[in-house]
Protein backbone atom coordinates (compact mmCIF):
# COMPACT_ATOMS: atom_id res chain seq x y z
CA UNK A 1 0.00 0.00 0.00
CA UNK A 2 1.47 3.36 -0.54
CA UNK A 3 2.20 5.86 2.00
CA UNK A 4 -0.57 8.08 0.89
CA UNK A 5 -1.70 11.95 1.24
CA UNK A 6 -2.08 13.28 4.63
CA UNK A 7 -4.12 16.19 5.08
CA UNK A 8 -4.94 18.51 8.95
CA UNK A 9 -9.05 20.12 8.77
CA UNK A 10 -9.29 22.07 12.07
CA UNK A 11 -12.28 21.58 13.63
CA UNK A 12 -15.16 24.41 13.68
CA UNK A 13 -17.35 25.05 16.28
CA UNK A 14 -20.14 27.24 14.93
CA UNK A 15 -21.48 30.11 17.77
CA UNK A 16 -24.61 30.85 15.15
CA UNK A 17 -25.49 30.94 11.58
CA UNK A 18 -28.31 31.70 8.72
CA UNK A 19 -29.47 29.16 6.31
CA UNK A 20 -28.87 30.40 3.02
CA UNK A 21 -30.50 27.89 0.15
CA UNK A 22 -29.70 27.95 -3.72
CA UNK A 23 -30.45 25.91 -6.32
CA UNK A 24 -26.64 26.24 -7.01
CA UNK A 25 -24.58 24.46 -4.08
CA UNK A 26 -21.80 26.49 -4.46
CA UNK A 27 -23.98 29.72 -4.10
CA UNK A 28 -25.97 27.68 -1.38
CA UNK A 29 -24.38 27.92 2.58
CA UNK A 30 -24.73 29.95 5.35
CA UNK A 31 -23.38 33.10 6.85
CA UNK A 32 -22.18 33.31 11.04
CA UNK A 33 -19.26 32.89 12.89
CA UNK A 34 -17.41 30.19 14.69
CA UNK A 35 -13.94 29.26 15.69
CA UNK A 36 -11.67 27.09 13.82
CA UNK A 37 -10.24 24.47 16.48
CA UNK A 38 -6.53 23.09 16.62
CA UNK A 39 -8.12 19.87 17.60
CA UNK A 40 -9.52 18.89 14.09
CA UNK A 41 -9.11 15.82 11.35
CA UNK A 42 -5.98 14.18 9.79
CA UNK A 43 -7.19 12.65 6.73
CA UNK A 44 -5.24 10.20 4.62
CA UNK A 45 -5.98 9.36 1.39
CA UNK A 46 -4.67 6.48 -1.29
CA UNK A 47 -4.89 4.89 -4.10
CA UNK A 48 -7.33 2.11 -3.88
CA UNK A 49 -9.03 -0.48 -6.33
CA UNK A 50 -12.22 -0.02 -4.03
CA UNK A 51 -13.50 2.93 -2.23
CA UNK A 52 -13.89 3.01 1.35
CA UNK A 53 -14.18 5.37 4.30
CA UNK A 54 -12.52 4.58 7.39
CA UNK A 55 -13.18 7.07 10.91
CA UNK A 56 -10.96 6.20 13.70
CA UNK A 57 -10.60 3.14 12.70
CA UNK A 58 -14.02 1.88 12.02
CA UNK A 59 -15.87 1.62 8.34
CA UNK A 60 -18.00 4.21 7.91
CA UNK A 61 -20.26 5.58 4.80
CA UNK A 62 -19.66 9.50 4.60
CA UNK A 63 -22.27 11.20 1.72
CA UNK A 64 -20.10 14.37 1.27
CA UNK A 65 -16.52 11.86 0.64
CA UNK A 66 -18.24 10.28 -1.57
CA UNK A 67 -19.40 12.97 -3.75
CA UNK A 68 -15.32 14.38 -3.48
CA UNK A 69 -14.06 11.47 -4.42
CA UNK A 70 -16.48 10.76 -7.29
CA UNK A 71 -15.84 14.65 -8.27
CA UNK A 72 -12.45 14.15 -7.89
CA UNK A 73 -12.26 10.30 -9.93
CA UNK A 74 -10.38 9.24 -7.27
CA UNK A 75 -10.40 5.37 -6.54
CA UNK A 76 -9.21 5.59 -3.04
CA UNK A 77 -9.34 4.86 0.63
CA UNK A 78 -10.08 7.72 3.25
CA UNK A 79 -8.38 6.60 6.21
CA UNK A 80 -9.48 9.89 8.90
CA UNK A 81 -8.51 10.03 12.30
CA UNK A 82 -10.12 13.01 14.56
CA UNK A 83 -9.95 14.67 17.43
CA UNK A 84 -13.26 15.75 18.10
CA UNK A 85 -16.76 13.32 18.02
CA UNK A 86 -18.50 13.35 14.86
CA UNK A 87 -22.44 14.84 15.27
CA UNK A 88 -21.64 16.99 18.22
CA UNK A 89 -20.92 20.24 16.28
CA UNK A 90 -17.19 20.22 15.93
CA UNK A 91 -17.32 20.54 11.86
CA UNK A 92 -16.07 16.72 11.76
CA UNK A 93 -18.00 15.82 8.55
CA UNK A 94 -16.86 19.03 6.76
CA UNK A 95 -12.92 18.23 7.93
CA UNK A 96 -13.09 14.67 6.70
CA UNK A 97 -14.90 16.30 3.46
CA UNK A 98 -12.74 18.81 3.17
CA UNK A 99 -9.16 16.78 4.27
CA UNK A 100 -10.13 14.24 0.80
CA UNK A 101 -10.31 16.87 -1.12
CA UNK A 102 -6.86 18.04 -0.51
CA UNK A 103 -5.07 15.07 0.07
CA UNK A 104 -7.05 13.75 -3.32
CA UNK A 105 -5.93 16.64 -5.12
CA UNK A 106 -2.52 15.52 -4.61
CA UNK A 107 -2.59 11.57 -4.74
CA UNK A 108 -4.36 11.80 -8.19
CA UNK A 109 -2.43 14.88 -9.12
CA UNK A 110 -5.94 16.55 -10.41
CA UNK A 111 -3.84 20.03 -10.46
CA UNK A 112 -6.61 22.04 -8.80
CA UNK A 113 -6.10 25.53 -6.97
CA UNK A 114 -7.31 25.80 -3.33
CA UNK A 115 -10.57 27.51 -4.28
CA UNK A 116 -11.59 24.65 -6.68
CA UNK A 117 -11.11 22.24 -4.36
CA UNK A 118 -12.92 23.96 -1.32
CA UNK A 119 -15.75 24.30 -3.69
CA UNK A 120 -15.80 20.90 -4.22
CA UNK A 121 -16.28 19.62 -0.96
CA UNK A 122 -18.25 22.63 0.05
CA UNK A 123 -20.78 21.77 -2.50
CA UNK A 124 -20.22 17.96 -1.71
CA UNK A 125 -21.42 19.07 2.17
CA UNK A 126 -24.22 21.48 1.11
CA UNK A 127 -25.87 18.41 -1.44
CA UNK A 128 -25.35 15.96 1.23
CA UNK A 129 -27.52 17.78 3.78
CA UNK A 130 -24.40 17.32 6.13
CA UNK A 131 -23.52 20.79 6.86
CA UNK A 132 -23.79 24.99 5.04
CA UNK A 133 -20.82 26.82 6.31
CA UNK A 134 -18.23 24.79 7.91
CA UNK A 135 -16.24 23.54 5.14
CA UNK A 136 -15.35 27.42 4.13
CA UNK A 137 -14.17 28.33 7.62
CA UNK A 138 -12.15 25.47 8.00
CA UNK A 139 -10.33 26.34 4.57
CA UNK A 140 -9.65 29.72 6.23
CA UNK A 141 -9.28 28.70 9.66
CA UNK A 142 -8.85 31.85 12.65
CA UNK A 143 -12.19 32.98 13.72
CA UNK A 144 -14.17 33.02 10.80
CA UNK A 145 -16.89 35.86 9.90
CA UNK A 146 -18.77 34.32 7.21
CA UNK A 147 -20.46 37.66 5.75
CA UNK A 148 -22.18 36.17 2.44
CA UNK A 149 -22.80 32.42 2.06
CA UNK A 150 -21.36 30.23 -0.44
CA UNK A 151 -18.36 28.49 -1.53
CA UNK A 152 -14.96 30.44 -2.42
CA UNK A 153 -16.25 32.22 -5.85
CA UNK A 154 -19.37 33.73 -3.83
CA UNK A 155 -18.26 34.32 -0.42
CA UNK A 156 -17.47 37.18 1.91
CA UNK A 157 -15.23 36.36 4.56
CA UNK A 158 -13.57 38.47 7.50
CA UNK A 159 -12.29 37.20 10.86
CA UNK A 160 -12.09 38.52 14.20
CA UNK A 161 -8.31 38.37 15.49
CA UNK A 162 -8.31 36.40 18.25
CA UNK A 163 -6.26 33.48 19.36
CA UNK A 164 -6.06 31.52 22.51
CA UNK A 165 -7.32 28.18 24.49
CA UNK A 166 -10.91 27.32 23.55
CA UNK A 167 -12.33 24.29 25.98
CA UNK A 168 -15.38 22.26 24.58
CA UNK A 169 -17.98 19.54 26.84
CA UNK A 170 -19.99 17.06 24.78
CA UNK A 171 -23.70 15.92 26.15
CA UNK A 172 -25.17 14.63 22.80
CA UNK A 173 -25.13 14.31 19.55
CA UNK A 174 -27.88 16.55 16.90
CA UNK A 175 -27.99 16.10 13.42
CA UNK A 176 -27.59 18.55 11.48
CA UNK A 177 -29.64 17.61 8.88
CA UNK A 178 -33.04 17.33 10.99
CA UNK A 179 -32.30 20.73 11.64
CA UNK A 180 -31.76 22.09 8.60
CA UNK A 181 -34.39 20.21 6.48
CA UNK A 182 -37.27 21.99 9.00
CA UNK A 183 -38.10 25.58 9.45
CA UNK A 184 -35.29 27.94 9.76
CA UNK A 185 -36.46 31.38 8.66
CA UNK A 186 -36.66 31.99 12.71
CA UNK A 187 -33.17 31.02 13.12
CA UNK A 188 -32.02 32.50 10.04
CA UNK A 189 -33.04 35.94 11.32
CA UNK A 190 -31.69 35.16 14.67
CA UNK A 191 -28.67 34.36 13.08
CA UNK A 192 -28.76 37.55 11.21
CA UNK A 193 -29.06 39.78 14.15
CA UNK A 194 -26.17 38.03 15.80
CA UNK A 195 -24.45 38.79 12.91
CA UNK A 196 -24.53 42.01 12.62
CA UNK A 197 -23.82 42.89 16.40
CA UNK A 198 -20.30 41.22 15.95
CA UNK A 199 -19.52 42.43 12.18
CA UNK A 200 -20.02 46.36 14.04
CA UNK A 201 -17.70 44.75 17.16
CA UNK A 202 -15.46 42.33 15.76
CA UNK A 203 -14.33 40.97 19.36
CA UNK A 204 -14.56 37.33 21.13
CA UNK A 205 -16.95 39.36 24.15
CA UNK A 206 -19.33 40.55 21.36
CA UNK A 207 -19.17 37.08 19.56
CA UNK A 208 -19.98 34.78 22.67
CA UNK A 209 -22.88 37.08 23.29
CA UNK A 210 -24.63 36.80 19.98
CA UNK A 211 -24.13 33.04 20.24
CA UNK A 212 -25.72 33.06 23.21
CA UNK A 213 -28.73 34.89 22.30
CA UNK A 214 -28.72 33.21 19.36
CA UNK A 215 -28.68 29.76 20.49
CA UNK A 216 -31.90 31.24 22.68
CA UNK A 217 -33.92 33.43 20.20
CA UNK A 218 -33.38 30.30 17.26
CA UNK A 219 -35.02 27.85 19.87
CA UNK A 220 -31.74 25.47 19.69
CA UNK A 221 -30.87 25.66 23.31
CA UNK A 222 -31.34 22.91 24.82
CA UNK A 223 -31.74 22.24 28.64
CA UNK A 224 -28.61 20.41 29.53
CA UNK A 225 -26.60 22.86 27.17
CA UNK A 226 -28.18 25.74 29.13
CA UNK A 227 -27.60 24.14 32.36
CA UNK A 228 -23.90 24.20 31.32
CA UNK A 229 -23.61 27.87 29.97
CA UNK A 230 -25.47 29.06 33.01
CA UNK A 231 -22.51 26.94 35.53
CA UNK A 232 -19.76 28.74 33.37
CA UNK A 233 -21.51 32.16 33.62
CA UNK A 234 -21.64 31.78 37.57
CA UNK A 235 -17.87 30.46 37.48
CA UNK A 236 -17.08 34.00 35.86
CA UNK A 237 -16.49 32.85 32.55
CA UNK A 238 -18.41 32.73 29.13
CA UNK A 239 -19.68 29.97 26.87
CA UNK A 240 -22.09 29.36 24.26
CA UNK A 241 -23.67 26.16 21.98
CA UNK A 242 -21.71 24.17 19.22
CA UNK A 243 -23.93 24.36 16.34
CA UNK A 244 -25.45 22.01 15.69
CA UNK A 245 -24.73 19.46 18.95
CA UNK A 246 -25.85 19.17 21.96
CA UNK A 247 -21.90 20.41 22.88
CA UNK A 248 -20.82 23.68 24.79
CA UNK A 249 -17.72 26.06 24.05
CA UNK A 250 -16.16 28.04 26.19
CA UNK A 251 -13.07 30.70 25.58
CA UNK A 252 -10.42 30.11 28.31
CA UNK A 253 -10.65 28.25 30.91
CA UNK A 254 -14.23 28.71 31.45
CA UNK A 255 -15.49 25.47 31.59
CA UNK A 256 -12.75 23.97 33.62
CA UNK A 257 -13.02 27.05 36.18
CA UNK A 258 -16.78 25.77 36.46
CA UNK A 259 -15.89 22.32 36.95
CA UNK A 260 -16.00 20.19 34.22
CA UNK A 261 -13.38 18.10 33.09
CA UNK A 262 -13.22 19.52 29.19
CA UNK A 263 -11.51 18.61 25.93
CA UNK A 264 -8.89 21.89 25.75
CA UNK A 265 -7.41 23.03 22.52
CA UNK A 266 -7.07 26.06 20.84
CA UNK A 267 -8.23 28.88 18.02
CA UNK A 268 -6.43 27.22 14.69
CA UNK A 269 -4.83 30.27 12.63
CA UNK A 270 -4.17 28.35 10.03
CA UNK A 271 -6.81 26.50 8.18
CA UNK A 272 -6.94 22.81 6.30
CA UNK A 273 -3.60 22.01 4.86
CA UNK A 274 -1.56 19.43 3.70
CA UNK A 275 0.25 17.48 6.53
CA UNK A 276 4.35 18.20 6.19
CA UNK A 277 5.90 15.29 4.23
CA UNK A 278 8.13 12.82 6.73
CA UNK A 279 10.79 13.49 4.49
CA UNK A 280 10.67 17.23 5.87
CA UNK A 281 10.34 18.38 2.41
CA UNK B 1 6.96 48.71 30.72
CA UNK B 2 3.99 46.20 29.74
CA UNK B 3 4.44 43.38 28.44
CA UNK B 4 2.83 43.77 25.46
CA UNK B 5 1.54 41.98 22.49
CA UNK B 6 3.16 39.92 19.46
CA UNK B 7 2.17 38.87 16.69
CA UNK B 8 3.89 37.05 13.83
CA UNK B 9 3.32 37.87 10.26
CA UNK B 10 5.47 34.84 7.73
CA UNK B 11 7.90 36.46 5.23
CA UNK B 12 6.51 36.04 1.50
CA UNK B 13 8.56 35.78 -1.39
CA UNK B 14 6.87 36.82 -4.54
CA UNK B 15 7.82 35.28 -7.87
CA UNK B 16 6.22 37.60 -9.89
CA UNK B 17 4.09 40.49 -9.73
CA UNK B 18 1.66 43.37 -11.85
CA UNK B 19 1.50 46.63 -10.97
CA UNK B 20 -2.27 48.27 -10.30
CA UNK B 21 -2.01 51.91 -9.18
CA UNK B 22 -4.94 53.14 -8.35
CA UNK B 23 -5.67 56.78 -6.48
CA UNK B 24 -7.41 54.95 -3.98
CA UNK B 25 -4.61 52.67 -1.71
CA UNK B 26 -6.86 50.01 -0.66
CA UNK B 27 -7.60 49.41 -4.36
CA UNK B 28 -4.17 49.90 -6.09
CA UNK B 29 -1.87 46.81 -6.06
CA UNK B 30 -1.09 43.71 -7.83
CA UNK B 31 -1.50 40.70 -8.70
CA UNK B 32 0.44 37.74 -8.84
CA UNK B 33 1.89 34.88 -7.09
CA UNK B 34 4.65 34.21 -4.01
CA UNK B 35 4.86 32.09 -0.70
CA UNK B 36 4.51 32.65 2.44
CA UNK B 37 7.54 31.70 4.59
CA UNK B 38 7.60 30.15 8.21
CA UNK B 39 10.60 32.45 8.31
CA UNK B 40 9.27 35.95 9.01
CA UNK B 41 9.04 38.24 11.77
CA UNK B 42 7.60 38.64 15.43
CA UNK B 43 6.35 41.93 15.96
CA UNK B 44 6.03 43.04 19.80
CA UNK B 45 3.54 46.54 20.30
CA UNK B 46 3.70 48.43 23.96
CA UNK B 47 1.86 51.41 25.09
CA UNK B 48 4.21 54.09 25.04
CA UNK B 49 4.31 57.81 25.35
CA UNK B 50 6.61 58.29 22.20
CA UNK B 51 6.05 56.17 19.00
CA UNK B 52 9.32 54.27 18.19
CA UNK B 53 10.40 51.21 16.14
CA UNK B 54 13.83 49.12 16.29
CA UNK B 55 13.90 46.46 13.84
CA UNK B 56 16.46 43.46 15.54
CA UNK B 57 17.44 45.58 18.04
CA UNK B 58 18.65 48.90 16.31
CA UNK B 59 16.35 52.07 16.08
CA UNK B 60 14.79 52.25 12.00
CA UNK B 61 12.47 54.40 10.21
CA UNK B 62 9.56 52.94 8.89
CA UNK B 63 7.07 54.80 6.93
CA UNK B 64 4.16 52.46 6.42
CA UNK B 65 4.41 51.22 10.32
CA UNK B 66 4.31 54.66 11.46
CA UNK B 67 1.33 55.46 9.02
CA UNK B 68 -0.41 52.45 10.70
CA UNK B 69 0.25 53.31 14.63
CA UNK B 70 -1.22 56.88 13.22
CA UNK B 71 -4.07 55.44 11.61
CA UNK B 72 -4.59 53.33 14.52
CA UNK B 73 -3.80 56.17 17.08
CA UNK B 74 -1.88 54.25 18.66
CA UNK B 75 1.06 55.88 20.54
CA UNK B 76 3.49 52.82 21.28
CA UNK B 77 7.01 51.05 20.34
CA UNK B 78 7.43 48.62 17.97
CA UNK B 79 10.22 46.28 18.47
CA UNK B 80 10.67 43.91 15.81
CA UNK B 81 13.00 40.30 15.10
CA UNK B 82 13.19 39.17 11.51
CA UNK B 83 14.06 35.73 10.19
CA UNK B 84 14.90 37.19 6.76
CA UNK B 85 17.05 40.48 5.50
CA UNK B 86 15.40 43.84 5.24
CA UNK B 87 15.15 45.33 1.19
CA UNK B 88 15.55 41.55 -0.17
CA UNK B 89 12.28 40.40 -1.83
CA UNK B 90 10.59 39.01 1.65
CA UNK B 91 8.09 40.98 2.70
CA UNK B 92 9.93 42.13 5.62
CA UNK B 93 8.22 45.73 5.81
CA UNK B 94 5.38 44.34 5.17
CA UNK B 95 5.46 41.70 7.86
CA UNK B 96 6.55 44.94 10.53
CA UNK B 97 3.53 46.95 8.75
CA UNK B 98 0.62 43.88 9.18
CA UNK B 99 2.15 42.93 12.93
CA UNK B 100 2.03 46.27 13.72
CA UNK B 101 -1.69 46.43 12.92
CA UNK B 102 -2.67 43.29 14.17
CA UNK B 103 -1.10 44.00 18.05
CA UNK B 104 -2.20 47.37 18.24
CA UNK B 105 -5.61 46.55 17.44
CA UNK B 106 -4.84 44.46 20.73
CA UNK B 107 -3.01 46.48 22.89
CA UNK B 108 -4.87 50.02 22.35
CA UNK B 109 -8.95 48.29 21.69
CA UNK B 110 -9.24 49.52 18.60
CA UNK B 111 -11.92 46.50 18.21
CA UNK B 112 -10.76 45.89 14.24
CA UNK B 113 -12.30 43.43 11.97
CA UNK B 114 -9.26 41.16 10.57
CA UNK B 115 -9.93 42.49 7.11
CA UNK B 116 -9.97 45.90 8.46
CA UNK B 117 -6.49 45.52 9.86
CA UNK B 118 -5.64 43.97 6.89
CA UNK B 119 -6.77 47.30 5.13
CA UNK B 120 -5.09 49.84 6.92
CA UNK B 121 -1.67 47.85 6.30
CA UNK B 122 -1.70 47.12 2.87
CA UNK B 123 -3.03 50.69 2.40
CA UNK B 124 -0.07 51.65 4.45
CA UNK B 125 2.10 49.84 2.42
CA UNK B 126 0.95 51.36 -1.05
CA UNK B 127 1.17 54.98 0.18
CA UNK B 128 4.71 54.59 1.55
CA UNK B 129 5.70 52.92 -1.81
CA UNK B 130 7.36 50.05 0.00
CA UNK B 131 5.25 47.05 -0.95
CA UNK B 132 1.94 46.39 -3.19
CA UNK B 133 1.07 42.88 -2.71
CA UNK B 134 3.21 41.64 0.05
CA UNK B 135 0.60 42.52 2.94
CA UNK B 136 -2.33 40.81 1.63
CA UNK B 137 -0.42 37.65 0.42
CA UNK B 138 1.06 37.73 4.05
CA UNK B 139 -2.53 37.82 5.37
CA UNK B 140 -3.64 34.56 4.15
CA UNK B 141 -0.65 32.34 4.03
CA UNK B 142 -0.01 29.33 1.84
CA UNK B 143 1.01 29.81 -1.37
CA UNK B 144 -1.11 32.94 -2.40
CA UNK B 145 -2.37 33.48 -5.87
CA UNK B 146 -3.48 37.00 -5.99
CA UNK B 147 -6.19 37.46 -8.88
CA UNK B 148 -7.46 40.78 -8.43
CA UNK B 149 -5.56 43.44 -6.58
CA UNK B 150 -5.94 45.53 -3.78
CA UNK B 151 -7.00 45.05 0.27
CA UNK B 152 -9.44 42.98 1.32
CA UNK B 153 -12.79 44.62 -0.07
CA UNK B 154 -11.34 44.85 -3.53
CA UNK B 155 -8.88 41.66 -4.03
CA UNK B 156 -9.68 38.07 -4.98
CA UNK B 157 -7.26 35.49 -3.67
CA UNK B 158 -6.92 31.73 -4.52
CA UNK B 159 -3.68 29.50 -3.49
CA UNK B 160 -1.53 26.57 -4.86
CA UNK B 161 -2.19 23.43 -2.68
CA UNK B 162 1.35 23.17 -1.61
CA UNK B 163 3.80 22.89 1.52
CA UNK B 164 7.42 21.66 2.09
CA UNK B 165 10.27 23.05 2.76
CA UNK B 166 11.67 26.25 0.79
CA UNK B 167 15.64 27.57 0.50
CA UNK B 168 16.53 31.11 -0.38
CA UNK B 169 20.10 32.76 -0.73
CA UNK B 170 20.18 36.38 -0.41
CA UNK B 171 22.58 38.18 -2.76
CA UNK B 172 22.04 42.14 -2.28
CA UNK B 173 19.27 44.35 -1.76
CA UNK B 174 16.86 46.04 -5.08
CA UNK B 175 15.10 49.03 -3.71
CA UNK B 176 11.18 48.20 -4.24
CA UNK B 177 10.37 51.82 -4.58
CA UNK B 178 13.05 52.47 -7.41
CA UNK B 179 11.53 49.82 -9.34
CA UNK B 180 7.58 50.84 -9.11
CA UNK B 181 8.33 54.15 -9.66
CA UNK B 182 9.92 53.47 -13.02
CA UNK B 183 8.29 52.26 -16.05
CA UNK B 184 5.73 49.35 -15.16
CA UNK B 185 3.98 48.79 -18.39
CA UNK B 186 6.38 45.91 -19.08
CA UNK B 187 6.67 44.12 -16.24
CA UNK B 188 2.52 44.05 -15.82
CA UNK B 189 2.38 42.16 -19.50
CA UNK B 190 5.00 39.64 -18.15
CA UNK B 191 3.25 39.27 -14.74
CA UNK B 192 -0.31 38.61 -16.91
CA UNK B 193 0.93 36.27 -18.78
CA UNK B 194 2.55 34.63 -15.69
CA UNK B 195 -0.19 34.36 -14.05
CA UNK B 196 -2.76 33.37 -16.59
CA UNK B 197 -0.38 30.63 -16.82
CA UNK B 198 -0.68 29.29 -13.05
CA UNK B 199 -4.36 30.30 -12.85
CA UNK B 200 -4.92 27.28 -16.08
CA UNK B 201 -2.52 24.78 -13.65
CA UNK B 202 -2.03 25.90 -9.94
CA UNK B 203 1.03 23.55 -9.33
CA UNK B 204 4.77 24.57 -7.87
CA UNK B 205 6.13 23.39 -11.01
CA UNK B 206 4.27 25.57 -13.27
CA UNK B 207 4.62 28.33 -10.27
CA UNK B 208 8.45 28.14 -10.99
CA UNK B 209 8.36 28.03 -14.38
CA UNK B 210 6.57 31.13 -14.91
CA UNK B 211 8.08 32.71 -12.43
CA UNK B 212 11.86 32.46 -14.43
CA UNK B 213 9.82 33.24 -17.01
CA UNK B 214 8.40 36.78 -15.61
CA UNK B 215 12.13 37.35 -14.04
CA UNK B 216 13.73 37.24 -17.67
CA UNK B 217 10.87 39.00 -19.59
CA UNK B 218 10.31 41.50 -17.13
CA UNK B 219 14.54 42.49 -17.21
CA UNK B 220 14.29 42.38 -13.68
CA UNK B 221 16.79 39.22 -13.56
CA UNK B 222 20.25 39.90 -12.61
CA UNK B 223 23.18 38.61 -13.58
CA UNK B 224 24.22 37.30 -10.17
CA UNK B 225 20.63 36.03 -9.71
CA UNK B 226 20.66 34.26 -13.33
CA UNK B 227 24.18 32.44 -12.22
CA UNK B 228 22.74 30.84 -8.65
CA UNK B 229 19.51 29.65 -11.12
CA UNK B 230 21.36 27.93 -13.54
CA UNK B 231 23.40 26.44 -11.10
CA UNK B 232 20.09 25.08 -9.05
CA UNK B 233 18.91 23.97 -12.60
CA UNK B 234 22.01 21.81 -13.28
CA UNK B 235 21.53 20.27 -9.87
CA UNK B 236 18.47 19.15 -11.26
CA UNK B 237 16.42 21.69 -9.36
CA UNK B 238 13.99 24.73 -9.55
CA UNK B 239 14.60 28.33 -8.55
CA UNK B 240 13.73 31.46 -9.42
CA UNK B 241 14.44 35.18 -8.51
CA UNK B 242 12.81 37.15 -5.12
CA UNK B 243 10.45 40.29 -6.33
CA UNK B 244 11.93 42.67 -5.22
CA UNK B 245 15.74 41.70 -3.94
CA UNK B 246 18.37 40.27 -5.10
CA UNK B 247 17.75 37.21 -4.01
CA UNK B 248 17.26 33.32 -5.11
CA UNK B 249 14.28 31.02 -3.47
CA UNK B 250 14.13 27.52 -4.19
CA UNK B 251 11.34 24.90 -2.92
CA UNK B 252 13.05 21.54 -1.52
CA UNK B 253 16.76 21.09 -1.68
CA UNK B 254 17.58 23.19 -4.63
CA UNK B 255 20.04 25.49 -3.33
CA UNK B 256 21.75 22.87 -1.21
CA UNK B 257 21.91 20.54 -3.68
CA UNK B 258 23.89 22.69 -6.13
CA UNK B 259 26.23 23.30 -3.53
CA UNK B 260 24.94 26.66 -1.49
CA UNK B 261 24.41 26.91 2.30
CA UNK B 262 21.27 28.57 1.91
CA UNK B 263 18.57 29.55 4.31
CA UNK B 264 15.92 27.08 5.47
CA UNK B 265 12.45 27.37 6.26
CA UNK B 266 8.72 25.83 4.49
CA UNK B 267 6.18 26.91 3.17
CA UNK B 268 3.83 28.59 5.87
CA UNK B 269 -0.23 27.49 5.73
CA UNK B 270 -1.51 30.24 8.23
CA UNK B 271 -0.92 34.17 7.81
CA UNK B 272 -0.55 36.49 9.72
CA UNK B 273 -1.53 35.92 13.73
CA UNK B 274 -1.12 36.76 17.37
CA UNK B 275 1.30 34.81 19.11
CA UNK B 276 -0.10 33.04 21.82
CA UNK B 277 0.07 34.13 25.03
CA UNK B 278 2.53 33.29 27.43
CA UNK B 279 -0.28 31.95 29.79
CA UNK B 280 -1.27 29.41 26.82
CA UNK B 281 -5.13 31.13 27.12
Amino acid sequence: MTEGTRAFVPGHVTGFFTSDPHTDPTKAGSRGCGIGLSDGVTVTVRSAENRSIRLDGDPIEMEPVERVLGALGARATVTATADLPLGAGFGVSGAVTLGTALAANEVFDCRLSENELVTVAHGAEVQSGTGLGDVVAQARGGVALRLEPGGPHEHVLDGIPARGRVEYHVIDDLSTGEVLEGETEGLTAAGEVALSRVVSDPTMETFMRASREFARESELLTPAVRDVVTDVTAAGGTASMAMLGEAVFAPGTGLSDAGYDPGVCAIDPAGARLAPRTDSR
